[in-house]
């Protein structure tokens, strides 16, 4: 006799989809990796070695593998572009799906599959924000909750990454969606989980600059970019985003309410080592986005897979994705044609006078 | 023989009057408080006690003290309402003078201030923005201009007041400027101090909210204010303003170069004790703004009075100080119209499409 | 195909126990729990539930266990009372062997431990300093070992429980050897690993007091105690050890060369939030051993399998376990005596006038 | 009209003695430095620019300085070694004593100057202790005492030293008393203040390596030693003290109470700034003794200076001062004989088995 586990395949084996993929296979005992798709040569090669020998079937084709005899469920950690196509398909193949942030760049492909969703209530469909599975952000937002901090009302976070000299992010941000679709994103989740998943944005407006990589301007990005979010009732977030900061990962937030707040990350680390030398106290902090997140991803396999064995809701609505990214392509525009944008309550766009 | 001494009278016994008569009379060994004035008993009677029997005349009046017998220099630490004209009052009668920020809510009638500074180029005129004589502000600043760091970007920084549970600050938003000029004010001559005096402005934007004191909304003012500003050499600056802190007060930060960055305060403490109960480590932080500056303060008397009698050029530039307010007033209105404001290179208000 | 998994038993199901058995069975890919034992029917229950539905059997009775169809290693996770009991009998069924610290209070019974052992050299045997497999405190010892510290010389290590108000621990030092031996086997075990395994004893010295639990006296033993170890080689180490932290678990260790020191968790936190309100900043610490050391225990599981299935050293010679209950023991000695004990450099305890 | 103010001479212009003379002079608003002596032609130069202008009459010769017309008080600032010679003439001539720490690095003579100020109960005699001054440890102290924390039970305090590479404390150790007397004399200090002036000694143990200067020891001296101070209440303290630290100042103290602790300066620190750059993060910590306490001297001569004025008893008695010497003394001496030593309730040295 042995306890039920979920069959779960992973769609690309780029740098997060072999994190998934080892998640699931090691470190998710209710879940059973059974298989892997990847269009890449040498991503396959790597399966070969580190999923294979643990009984995975590995696949070149993603429409292949979501016909895998007894597959229940897939985590899509391919590129954002394939994001939601794959996610819909595996839908439609009443697979589960656990999709990699964001759904999509682009806010209508994004509630493509939010439809695709609706229209299967049985699946679970979650997109990982994988900040909401992080213990410290639980442990604030429990706080929060509370009550003892009073209304939550202004709301700063940041997602700072370390300067990659080889400019590898210029021509990735041809794909991106810009840096508030792919780093803000976050802090735009975090903020509606604190805020209210049905908080109504007034405003947004933003500024940016390229301090370190002018050749982003030519695919509307910037380097550094600050945005403003007002919303209707009351409530304001700021986020700071950034390709450059020297020491590593910089992921920052604050949630300030009436009567005090909390901050999450206000001292980055790396562990709780501190070298004392001739150039005083050191600490190291996280060098990448992993590095910071890497157990609150693998919560989020855990969580995700008792969800759909006891049948519970996902710990994430799919729409709260869709809606984070509909503000982060607003600041995007922001950012880039610097006007500020007005929104009625029912979420369209108007002018300041017509408010 | 003694040494020469800066004989020197203090304008306004208020709180912040009282604390630079003393630390004139008691902290400043080259300067001699001769003087002090107030048109209030109750400061009258604190004087008679505290600063009259070290040989200090008190007036009532402050064009009587303007005329004690070899007074050079006068600093002006009454209401904001009277900082320009006993300044210029003090200038006309040949004083050097140390006037408490800012000169003016008015951007117009600072520039008087400095007109008439301008005017008598033989005196030292300054405005007494405190930070600029913090150590720790002064640690950054060389840190940041050893080229280190990289060429400094961007800058966050914020100025937050403890909570005051008696509403006082509604009463004093009428006169205060509103919460960008009376707060931000020091952030936005941090910012001017570390990417360079002559920075230009090319946009603002704030969003305000009152989540405690919804009574300033008829001083147009907000309890809790974010404010953007855009340089036109590729560098921005973002503002945090509130009226509605917690632990105390919270003035933090932060100075981002290409190659790194360096914050103040990042860590708020009142002093170097942690303490370990049930509810883990507790650290205390200062209540006032000046238990956290009260050193700059003192510094800052000690400067002014070296430049004086060694007749040098004083820490920091008047200009300043009406460039501060202009920026300040500018975030203020876009606080309160909610619209972004425009700048040309030569600082005129210009329709966005104008630019 | 699969790739190979160690077989292995857990002897031992309470508070540790649990966590071993779960560890092996959730969290070590490369290991497969196949096999329990307690002779406890509550613990029993407890497998039942949480062991058995995943196809670990569970047995009564330990030597039942030990002949399990195809067991290759155990986990020795009982009372302290029958570490070396049955971690020899495991030796001698010829299983490997993870054995929880300490191989026992006695350290004539710990070397028979190490004489079991070296009589099956083919065999791994490792006793459980979980310490060595904690991220901070490798991290800690690369920056040592890497000299650019210079010599370390000194260490202050200590090992502080938070206060249990139920008394517990007063009966529980009838059999855990006394604070030196239950608690600062860990600093010492540090203490050699960053020494090296080698250094020899020249004399040990403790004082303790009784601050909260007077009872402890019956049993010779303290509620916090301090031992100063003075080593051959011109270095020296000093424990705390205390049961009475208020705020929680506070294992700080401090790693002092001549041109430099590491701390690990000088700075204990339970996560990286902190909270703001009318008290100042507050963080919590973990509660409790295993909150500190949770993944330095799954890292141990999953090091002590691939040790096996690669036929590798395993991490820490079991000599040093032997070594480390010598030390304390005699710390807990001088503790009850008063007395300084001195050794020469062959181990043998002397007379002062002797050395 | 003036307010009274205290006449006073400094005896000393070394290192600590100019600045003791420039705080009275500068810092110190009710007194006033009327004189001051150096047998040093180089320090009389110095006092020629730097004291002299302002009205300080310089003395080549000690006795001297005494009969200078209307001298009240003296701040003995000079070498250790004429500590109690200069506060005993001083005594005798009926001036005020602050002395420098310590009184004497001899017991005996330590209490010959106890006894000269007891034969004078009129006059103030006081031993500089400069952390009694300081705002953290008066923190720390008033929370202790709140009785929050519950009894204070254990304390861990440490005076250590940044390395002077030029080896001058080798020479300097032939008159310092060595280490226990010249460092942890404060730490001592220290424990008396919080556990009670009256606590009595049941043992002291000491030590101590010489790891970067073994010259040190044909002066009896180490670089690096922990002694352990156990009191006939139930209670403990354990110092550690170092001349070889490489970040700086490090003077970290904790008073542990049966229901919380607090620390002072576990995380050393210069001011506010921290550097993130490719290192991960840093900050700077004081270089010196003084960098640390600057501001607790400057308390210490206003205190001293207002309890002449006011004739109320003096921060800190001076039996403390003996006290202080005599367990310092007998931590020296167990560092260098290895043995441990006892006393009785009395106070008399005694054979551990004659307790």
């Amino acid at each position: 006799m042995t306890a039920q586990r979920l069959k779960i395949g992973c769609a690309g084996l780029g740098r997060m989809g072999k994190r998934h993929a080892l998640n699931f296979l090691e470190r998710t005992p209710r879940a059973e990796l059974v298989a892997a798709s990847t269009p890449d040569d040498s991503e396959i090669e790597w399966a070969k070695v580190h999923l294979a020998p643990y009984g995975v079937k590995i696949y070149k084709n993603y429409d292949d593998m979501l016909k895998h005899e007894g597959l229940e469920a897939v985590v899509v950690a391919s590129a954002t572009a394939v994001h939601a196509e794959q996610a819909i398909k595996a839908i439609e193949a009443e697979k589960h799906v656990l999709c990699e942030k964001p759904l999509s760049t682009s806010v209508e492909i994004s509630q493509s599959v939010l439809d695709a969703a609706n229209a299967k209530p049985h699946l679970k469909v979650m997109c990982g924000f994988s900040r909401r599975f992080d213990a410290s952000y639980r442990d604030a937002y429990n706080k929060i909750s509370s009550g003892a901090l009073g209304t939550p009302s202004v709301i700063r976070s940041q997602t700072c990454d370390k300067l990659d000299p080889t400019g590898f992010f210029v021509a990735y941000a041809e794909f991106s969606g810009g840096i508030f679709v792919d780093c803000s994103i976050h802090d735009i989740d975090l903020t509606l989980w604190f805020f209210g998943q049905d908080s109504k944005v007034r405003s947004v407006s933003a500024v940016g600059i390229t301090a370190v990589e002018p050749d982003l301007r030519k695919h509307n990005d910037r380097d550094n970019a600050v945005g403003l979010v007002e919303f209707y009732d009351g409530k304001m977030a700021y986020f700071y985003a950034s390709r450059m900061m020297a020491a590593g990962q910089e992921d920052t937030s604050e949630f300030i309410g009436t009567k005090g707040k909390v901050t999450v990350n206000a001292q980055p680390q790396l562990n709780l080592v501190q070298t004392f030398d001739a150039g005083g106290i050191k600490k190291e902090i996280p060098q990448h986005y992993y590095d910071r997140f890497e157990y609150a991803f693998v919560t989020e396999a855990n969580e995700f897979t008792a969800s759909v064995l006891e049948d519970k809701p996902v710990p994430l609505k799919l729409e709260g994705a869709v809606q984070a990214v509909r503000i982060g392509a607003a600041l995007q525009e922001s950012l880039i044609t610097g006007e500020k944008i007005f929104f009625d309550e029912s979420g369209q766009r108007v002018q300041k006078n017509k408010l």
